[in-house]
């Protein structure tokens, strides 16, 4: 037969051991600080239904990887069309409309892969294949809630040993307000809000969202094409970001009041401002906040409160979290209106970071003690030491083969593996054992009996 | 827009909190052991290239789920198909040919979902998304490494609280050995070893898997129907059964010496030996090993020994590990020959039977206290005492409206949360806060600066 060749999808990664154990360090971080916030997890399968994907956001629409049904015999071809979830946001909407005993709130954590159809940059963090850690709150108004997703935000990443991160705040109320201040006969007659809304606030939202990359004229082109007409929009914008780096949101709720239809906008600032000292009363830093109207969040389902998390010393890296108040995407599977808050925080995203400031730990392997095969007549003690060990809790590996203790102890070596157990015919005599601690290459000679016990004490002293 | 109905697609399933919770100890427990015996965690992606996936076993092939290339445009159509992997076992081979950094031995553990496009029977633990905890050894032949895999097993469903459970014991070797004592008459006039083997070991294996379900006639009618006159393997596999049973190696031996081409069902029987003296030697007990001829093990790539367990009180509930030695299945993807072997704990199963034994244990909550909202004005207070309880690493929830105290009350016992924090406005001018037990509804009040302090205690007192 011939040789396939050995290679994974790409835009896709397989984690070796030594990366996933640091990997698992992260996640570890991360899930004992959404513990902490009283979170509980959730798991929801990686296929959907297509139709329970679909129509929550063009951009993500157009990434789904769908699945053909099975040729096999066990699959009914009339049945739906399938495909492989793109965020873990819409399951929750799903879960959450499905599911009459889940408690209100309802404060879920997931940590799953979604897969998406985009072009992967790995020096990014962008996969096809990637682990999103969300963390959202169902069934309240309350922007306690919001708050408190961004002072979680916060100790993940201060847990994680990040030091300059900015949490970017806005509010999706804001950017209504911002349309609303465009002036009538700018938009060619079009003047119902839902309309408005449909035909601008999504575009501009994403025409903003890529204000860092783009810049000013880059948005204003943007806009230019999708018949907006921008200038009073952006002295909006730029009134609002003067009063907001300086947390003035008396002068920012009044840039609202020269609008015709600035009620919204309004309610936005007021909506910043809690958000802001409750995370403060949380015990946010102040500077690891940032009131910026220029946040966006392209997802069409924002309602509220917006946020997403960015290190201002490594622009190339995308934000390492992002989210907000989406309080109509449940209804899209219910007739409840459920109002719901969350970020997502990006796994692949935080590695990457962390291995571009030197901060990503490997860890080659958690056995403790390789026990090596000195001769065949040993195998047997071997055995019975191994079992021991283990009974006792300790992560023993024992050496299979004839190979010489050289290549043993490199192996031993190689994966840091801290002691190595030496048992041979004169040591089995005299009912002992050696014991080579591989850091500091000092080799003693135990009683088996002391085995465990001393076994346990040069672990300890590691 | 019309609602869309919210379900999941038939197979598979959400993990609520609660059953979530409780699955995440069995896979704890699982995680423990692998690393105790010296395991390190893998992790590859759900999609491999279709031509990764083929080929490896007939059955799994029909099961495949292909993904269709993305519609958007970031996707080259021109480039291969794509499929969700079907099991652990065909990722690792892959992963050992194309890592050559990879250590020997290579010591993997893997607890990841695969999907089957099969018909999903729940109560018998089958869905089309299932997860498996796979342990597999590779780069040795040692019989050590096969040995450590059962106590291994032993070890995991011991620690799972299982009492009556049989992990039977067999070698492809001995199937390879009755097909060989099969007249060459009888076989119409096929005669390499290799067509042999292609013809009639995978087909033989399949039938006699399914003897449990079906029985003699049905393994015989099996097994006409693909031409293989079994008579002769009937006689044998009676023979081996009644020398195993009562360990008698010996016996067992001589049933190959009276076939032509004896010598490979020899060597399974020795090898069953080793396997078996050996596992007994790592603390196994006799009584949880049952070597059995009758086991067959559907998979295609399987070479030496193969194993699995059964709850003899429970058969409609299928197997709850299975694996074996599979040599060959890594120079598919290489010019190295690569002896592997390992196994396949399936968790699904194994919450299946722990449910139907009553013994698998739901966890509603690992929330610790809630801060209940007894007053607007109270807010604030609360959460700075939500953040100083979270620096002592407890698990506190804060109510976020303003409900009345029965709902919050009721939410904290239907979620199990132990103690509920009051702190209204007479509280909060004694610098004092009242905590409630939940489980005796006792209520006590102390002081704001022992609030840490107090709770801890309570809680190691729960």
């Amino acid at each position: 037969m011939p040789i396939i060749s050995p290679r994974t999808f790409r835009g896709t990664r397989d984690f070796l051991p030594s990366e996933l154990l640091g990997r698992r360090r992260i996640l570890q971080t991360i899930e004992d600080a959404y513990r902490r916030y009283g979170f509980q997890p959730l798991e929801t399968p990686a296929i959907e239904y297509l139709e329970i994907l679909t129509g929550k956001s063009e951009e993500n629409d157009k990434l789904i990887y769908e699945i053909k049904r099975a040729r096999g015999g066990e699959e009914d071809s009339a049945e739906s069309a399938i495909a492989l979830r793109y965020d873990l946001t819409v399951p929750l909407a799903r879960v959450v409309a499905q599911y009459a005993e889940l408690p209100r709130p309802f404060k879920r954590y997931q940590i799953q892969p979604v897969w998406r159809a985009d072009r992967p940059q790995p020096r990014q963090g962008r996969f096809r294949e990637f682990v999103q850690c969300d963390a959202d709150i169902v069934g309240t108004e309350s922007l306690l809630a919001d708050a408190e997703i961004i002072a979680l935000t916060y100790e993940v990443l201060r847990d994680l040993g990040f030091e300059k991160f900015r949490i970017r705040l806005s509010s999706r109320k804001l950017l209504f307000g911002i349309i609303d201040t465009i002036p009538q006969a700018s938009i060619d007659g079009i003047d119902t809000p839902a309309i408005r809304e449909a035909l601008f606030v999504v575009p501009f939202a994403r025409a903003l969202d890529k204000f860092d990359k783009i810049g000013w004229d880059g948005v204003a082109d943007e806009l230019v094409s999708k018949g907006i007409y921008y200038q009073d929009a952006f002295a909006v914008l730029k009134s609002l970001e003067a009063a907001l780096t300086g947390a003035d949101f008396e002068t920012a709720g009044k840039v609202f009041d020269d609008g015709v239809r600035g009620e919204r906008g309004r309610r936005g600032v007021c909506e910043i401002r809690e958000v802001f000292l409750t995370a403060l009363n949380l015990g946010v830093p102040k500077v690891s906040i940032k009131l910026d109207p220029f946040l966006a969040r392209g997802l069409d389902y924002y309602t509220g409160p917006i946020f997403e998390t960015v290190l201002p010393d490594h622009p190339h890296i995308g934000s390492l979290s992002g989210g907000g108040r989406y309080d109509g995407l449940i209804s899209t599977f219910s007739k409840q209106q459920v109002p719901a808050t969350g970020t997502t925080i990006g796994l692949d995203r935080i590695q990457t970071a962390l291995t571009q400031l030197g901060e990503f730990k490997t860890v080659p392997s958690t056995t403790q003690v390789l026990i090596a095969r000195f001769d065949d007549a040993g195998v047997s003690e071997n055995l019975l030491m191994a079992a021991e060990l283990r009974r006792a809790g300790i992560c023993v590996e024992v050496w299979y083969d004839e190979d010489r203790m050289k290549k043993q102890f490199a192996y031993a070596d190689a994966q840091g593996i801290p002691i190595v157990l030496i048992c041979g015919s004169e040591e089995r005599e005299k009912r002992t054992v050696s014991l080579k601690t591989m850091r500091t290459s000092q080799q003693q000679e135990v009683s088996r009996e002391a085995l465990v016990a001393t076994i346990d004490s040069l672990l300890r002293g590691l």
